[in-house]
């Protein structure tokens, strides 16, 4: 298949990247920045294309890997022929965003965090599509499958879950890490000196149940060591107040549980 | 030197394990429970003590690895010897702590998350001593040296500082893998779908700094994507109240450095 990319940014790239040296690879690229199209058409060997109007023929999917909020204004100016298939990549919109504009849609998400920086073996990630009709599901799952060995069928609400979990454990987890930083930072205390944490935390999660694996004082309902972290957390107000929140929820679990167990 | 342990806990197995079959093993053990004592000094190849005050006077290092606010009650019943040195494990408690009931004394630290049933490598593991004397830091340090190739003097006010970025970096981050974990049951999804995205997030954070790894719909304050999973997350009262305030906490160091980069 001749796939067509619009877009130039994080998603873009690494989708251009997986997609590159398969049957199926990025042929023509729009981008509102063209010399952002540019770069990244000449890594991916495909073409840039100047305007929405101006894709191919021969092109049987165009990828929509631009935000959210410019997926309809994208869809609006896109010149689709017949039996052309137009995709977004966005977890937590749905599906039926396309439908007034192309007969034949659907939804290729690949759930990962991406930074262009940052190479990715694009093989283990969980890629979810959701198609208008079979026929197109079946399309967008050969596609997925050049890609990743982890291609899965999900509807847009279980997409949206996926999207929160997701932020949840990806986005606020290092959001953690940057706190984390700033705190070492201010006590004269080296980053690295964490690392490994960070890295066990993750691996555990990964081999037992992060239930099973938590760990800390809010686990263990210690209070007096809950209490002196507050107080060095004062200066810190915005993290004080998550701190205890945070905190407050993994009490109630732990003792929850405990009760249970009794 | 001659090692006794008081405790049978996570910390107190991962040390025990850290320091067999080296120079320093862990000769003795007491626990409150003495059929984990038997258990640990089975496994430890070291002897059952039965009470506190039975310690033998071979012992040069005796190990409190027990709880916070354990420490004040077994310092008081330890029969210590002239030169033995009494150390706590805490990440939240002052060395002086220690300085009513003890000549010499310090602190032991090891920054990981310990589960009995997953092994570590200690070795890449900081460990963060502090000594009552520059002697006593000596020795806590060889002996620290043993079990890791990251060991390092760190203060009490840092180590607090420290083990507040622990929490950050490690019991709060697998909460929220907890969180997640839940929002995808609820949504018929497997755990199993973040696992990826985990781990990248993990590995993203050893390689660039997390202010630099931030992603996700608040770092580029998309307000209509928030909203969403806002409304989503209604059926989960406390867990709003916590994606919301790291939000806006994300939000606002976004939208500050786009500002200092104008």
């Amino acid at each position: 298949m001749n796939i067509a990319l619009v877009g130039a940014g994080n998603i873009a790239w690494h989708l251009a990247m997986a997609l590159k040296n398969t049957d199926s690879p990025v042929k023509e690229i729009y981008n509102r920045n063209r010399s952002s199209a540019e770069e990244l058409a000449k890594e991916a060997k495909a073409k840039v294309v100047l305007d929405l109007k101006s894709f191919s023929t021969e092109i049987d999917i165009i990828i929509l890997a631009v935000s959210d909020e410019a997926i309809n204004e994208v869809s609006a100016k896109l010149n689709v022929k017949p039996g052309q298939i137009v995709i977004h990549t966005s977890g937590s919109t749905e599906i039926t965003i396309l439908k007034s504009y192309f007969n034949d849609y659907g939804v290729l998400y690949p759930l990962q965090t991406f930074s262009k920086a940052i190479l990715i073996d694009f093989k283990n990630i969980p890629v979810c599509v959701e198609g208008s009709t079979l026929e197109v599901s079946h399309k967008l799952e050969l596609v997925a499958k050049l890609m990743s060995n982890n291609v899965l069928f999900v509807n847009s609400a279980q997409r949206l879950a996926l999207h929160i979990a997701a932020v949840f454990a990806c986005n606020f987890t290092n959001h953690f890490y940057s706190i984390a930083a700033e705190i070492l930072s201010d006590n004269d205390l080296n980053f690295d000196l964490i690392k490994p944490l960070i890295k066990e935390t993750a691996e555990k999660a990964l081999i037992i149940s992060p239930k099973e694996a938590q760990t800390g004082p809010a686990k263990r309902n210690d209070q007096i060591t809950l209490k002196k972290h507050i107080k060095i957390l004062e200066k810190y107000a915005d993290w004080m107040i998550l701190y205890q929140k945070i905190s407050q929820d993994i009490v109630k679990i732990s003792v929850k549980n405990q009760a249970s167990h009794k």
